[in-house]
């Protein structure tokens, strides 16, 4: 059997219970596709704040940069809301991102059939909309110097958006691969205009795109990007951007799929690690009554499949099981309508593992 | 009679035709609320880089900062495309912004009920919406110290993101006296668990929100702006950002109106000087047709009325006009379905006349 150490991280809020129904498809798909699965346990976020007084203690992330994967349920929630900044729980994601290098954040927005009524926007701009935002994630304003003076005139602050060369290639290279598999497109986002750090970006993902002679390349400002995806969402194939830009935009592009509590994400280094993650957060006000919604927590095991372990066809699996699933109408509360079965978390975990 | 300079700067593309039916609407304005209007033609954009070689020549920036008002129709186009930043027509927006600190851009979006079709958003979700993006514009990265490097690694490229608490302060201040004028709600958008600027920015907002004890804050990370405002745009009231938040959320804002091509803005220093134009570009492809869509440029001499000469009457009247035009079935050729009357720009300009 093939043999893999997976750090599960359940993390705060609704966590602890997706993270269990991802463990159970995981169990699944050891059995059927011959993978001999440990599952080391870690506290991450508000739960590793109460435990250890850290939101990322050393033991979480050793034991995350042994495994060959993490998979992260959920971090925050309103009793640490009021934490100082080196003390709140999502420190512990950029912490984690940057210790094991995950530079490329990988969030697949594509609406389920089921779900686009769900959507704000018509359904004729929502169907067909399958992209990816391919987010780069240990550099720009987030890691680059901070600041904070008190001048004669007031106070003053600073945050640093650096990007280096090495940086951006690789964060764009990945965007091409990536776009090989798909549709053949990557659109560039950057501010061009107006940042060095932008025109510094254009400058390599031109130097670099010559390799990928298959692949469309276009720039777009992030200005336009936010309009564009608003106006013709399904026109995109890979959209690829530098930290801050990503955020906003990968965001963005969840919300208007009308899926949003049902999509994955993928934090990937080099090599085969990587950090698996539903896009929605822990939902502390539902937490414990074993109704959330596991879908995306699910789906993120299918990408770990894909990712880490280069399985394409165990990555199928899950996801198809997913849609039979919904197609059969079964549904957590948060999507059930009068047509549907309404099952808890755990139901319909099991729901999915009963139909790999 | 009020004396009033306006410079007029019409730039590129569509920019000249539209200026000039904004410019007829301002001098029937003039005659109906008793204003004696003087217009200064300057050069700016690619039509200064044309003439001087310099995208915002000296003469247009002195008698900019002399007049009481200034209307721009719109900058850039491909042949300028290739020019290195300095020599680029936007680099004269950037300067007129902060050589007349106009920090205070003010982006109103709502639906034309005629055009409401035109969203890609669904009819519920898009009717009732009314905000007004307020955006930080002389400062953040815009304007911060830009960096290029060679390093033995590669090459490195560093902006900066700086914000002064007076900075913040006199914007923050202009939303809530905006919001009180409107539904008195303020959003306050930052990323204040990533960035030191946003945490001053929050505990600016802090600060001065007790002064306007009838105005009601909230505080909001940019992604989920970005999410909120695909999700639910009509509760939003008064949105307050910087800079390159403000350009990323506004235009996000105005395209899922459907009405982007008549969307005015405003940019406010303090007293009354301001700047006025589209939100819509330069459309180099329709240029000197006689066909562009001058609603945009004439909304904003509205908003002229209002902001830099106090004159709320002569602005609600111009408003109007504009909707009488519309309710009677009159479009351009951007807009004119087969139960449209279709006007050239300056037909268009004369029926809003008419209206008056
Ligand atoms: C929690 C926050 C620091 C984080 C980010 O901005 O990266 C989150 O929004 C995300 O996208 O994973
Ligand atoms: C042209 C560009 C520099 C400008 C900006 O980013 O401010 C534009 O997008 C705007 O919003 O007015």
């Amino acid at each position: 059997a093939k043999e893999k150490q997976i750090a599960v991280l359940p993390g705060d809020g609704i966590g602890p219970e997706i993270v269990d129904e991802a463990v159970k498809v995981l169990k699944r798909v050891a059995r059927m596709f011959g993978y001999s699965f440990t599952f080391q346990y870690g506290l991450i976020g508000g739960a590793a704040l109460d435990e250890t007084g850290q939101p990322l203690p050393e033991e979480t992330l050793h034991m995350s940069q042994k495994a060959d994967a993490v998979l992260l349920g959920a971090v925050g929630g309103p009793k640490w809301d009021d934490n100082p900044g080196d003390l709140r729980p999502e420190k512990a994601l950029l912490g984690i991102r940057k210790a094991l290098q995950l530079y490329a954040n990988l969030r697949p927005a594509a609406p389920h059939e089921q779900l686009i009524h769900n959507s704000t926007l018509k359904e004729e701009t929502v169907r067909g909309v399958d992209l990816i935002v391919v987010r780069e994630l240990t550099g720009g304003l987030y890691f680059g110097e901070k600041k904070r003076e008190r001048t004669e005139d007031g106070e003053v602050a600073v945050d640093t958006l650096v990007y280096h060369e090495h940086e951006i290639e690789r964060i764009v290279r990945k965007a091409f691969e990536i776009a090989r598999l798909r549709r053949k497109r990557v659109t560039s986002v950057d501010k061009a205009n107006v940042l060095e750090s932008s025109r510094l970006w254009r400058s390599v993902v031109e130097r670099v795109a010559p390799d990928y002679p298959d692949v469309t390349l276009e720039h777009m400002l992030v200005d336009n990007c936010a309009m564009q995806l608003v106006r013709r969402p399904a026109s995109f194939d890979v959209i690829v951007t530098e930290n801050m830009f990503g955020d906003i935009l990968s965001d963005e592009a969840a919300i208007l799929t009308g899926s949003i509590g049902m999509l994955p994400s993928a934090s990937l280094g080099d090599g085969n690690i990587g950090l698996y993650e539903p896009v929605h957060g822990s939902a502390p006000d539902i937490a414990g009554q074993g109704i959330a919604n596991p879908i995306a927590t699910v789906l993120s095991v299918a990408m770990m499949m894909k990712y880490s372990f280069g399985d394409e066809e165990a990555a199928r699996a899950i996801e198809q099981a997913v849609h039979k699933v919904l197609d059969a109408g079964y549904r957590t509360a948060d999507l059930a309508g009068d047509e549907h079965t309404t099952l808890t978390t755990a139901e319909y975990g099991d729901k999915i593992v009963d139909m790999l």
